[in-house]
């Protein structure tokens, strides 16, 4: 039983990258680099690209959200605006009722919103995925970059326990350090732990509640798209 | 694709539940209750099942442990002790690489560790389940009941994010309420989601940290019990 599962997976994850690929084509016709941005439920993605987005001009952004149901980060997202006042374009997927339910994006989700967006006047587009630590990390949607939000309320076993979460992003945020005077959270240990499954990865700590360390998210993300940033 | 897509998942299902059903046949036998305990990574169900055990005499408890990798959650259930000093019988379950890392327990899975567990000599399992809100809701293991824990760190939105998990559920339990003060956070929000998207559904506050509310969490686990609880 096992075999067939592994077996039936690879070929799932085949067709997959076919259309990721696709989907890639896509985004660097159009110069745009792609984030896949992925935590748990709840861990302040939506949060965090709202701070962002709030600090950051010259590079143009746009955003795909990603949920099982529901249209709130969308709408969050709708609502900020750059510091020159500029919205930033958005679209969602649900993958319920649309996709079965998935517990994940996939690359032919993501190809069937690519219409709703303006890929031709956009440097960056970030795309958040569904709140869960096992599956979007299995699955590529097409992007250049994958990155982790962890918040230090959800303790400091989660590398040890979601490996291939850490494993496969080259940038892990830790969110919510305006919390950590209220816990009984060992942050070496969490930075340890990230560290000894995905050596040498970028770390970035933040609070979007209340700002800081989003400068450095925003920088990073800057300095990764195609065309030279324009920061103010 | 969506339709073979549904109709691939529902063959899963159909063979899941009868995996399932000889499970629950098994606990019905041995006079055990079974309660599948979920939540998202790092929401705290293993702190509270260690609070509610170390309150817990008269109720024969026992833990099946879920988790993609690692055993740091079995070893900590291992460590505590209820009230008259019995430590309490537990087994780990990793789905990777056993289960091809998936992302939540199934029937099969419950299945196989089951000669791991003295079910003749207890009262009461509960599973923890993967740290997830989407797949866990999909797959019966065999249990009686299904019970999940929401912490106050993840946001008001997530009933509406996540329905289908808030609605399988009979009890929700919103956890790290310690931390209420800190968060911008409104509880009556989420408590007004979650009875929208399970009416009438039974809910308790706690926090695992200072030992409120997991008195109630326990004497509600001891109250389903197949016999009749000898609470001191």
């Amino acid at each position: 039983m096992h075999r067939t599962k592994v077996k039936v997976l690879e070929g799932v994850l085949d067709a997959n990258d076919t259309i990721a690929r696709a989907n890639r084509d896509d985004f660097d016709r159009a110069d745009v680099t792609v984030v896949n941005l992925m935590s748990s439920p709840g861990a302040g993605k939506t949060s965090l690209l709202e701070a962002v987005i709030q600090r950051l001009d010259g590079v143009r952004i746009g955003v795909l959200e990603g949920d099982v149901q529901g249209t709130q980060d969308s709408e969050r997202i709708s609502g900020v605006h750059t510091p020159s006042g500029a919205h930033v374009p958005v679209a969602q997927i649900n993958t319920d009722p649309s996709f079965g339910g998935e517990c994940h994006l996939d690359a032919n989700m993501v190809r069937s919103a690519l219409s709703s967006l303006p890929l031709a006047e956009l440097d960056l587009l970030v795309i958040e995925n569904v709140g869960n630590l096992v599956c979007p990390a299995e699955f590529k949607v097409g992007e250049d970059i994958r990155a982790m939000v962890c918040s230090v309320t959800e303790g400091e076993d989660k590398p040890y326990k979601y490996p291939l979460m850490f494993r496969a992003c080259e940038l892990v945020i830790v969110n919510k350090i305006d919390l950590l005077p209220h816990l009984d959270f060992d942050l070496d240990e969490l930075l340890g732990g990230v560290d000894d499954v995905n050596p040498g990865v970028e770390v970035l700590l933040t609070s979007a509640r209340t700002g800081e360390g989003v400068d450095a998210v925003r920088d990073w993300l800057a300095s990764r798209v195609a065309r030279e940033p324009q920061l103010a």
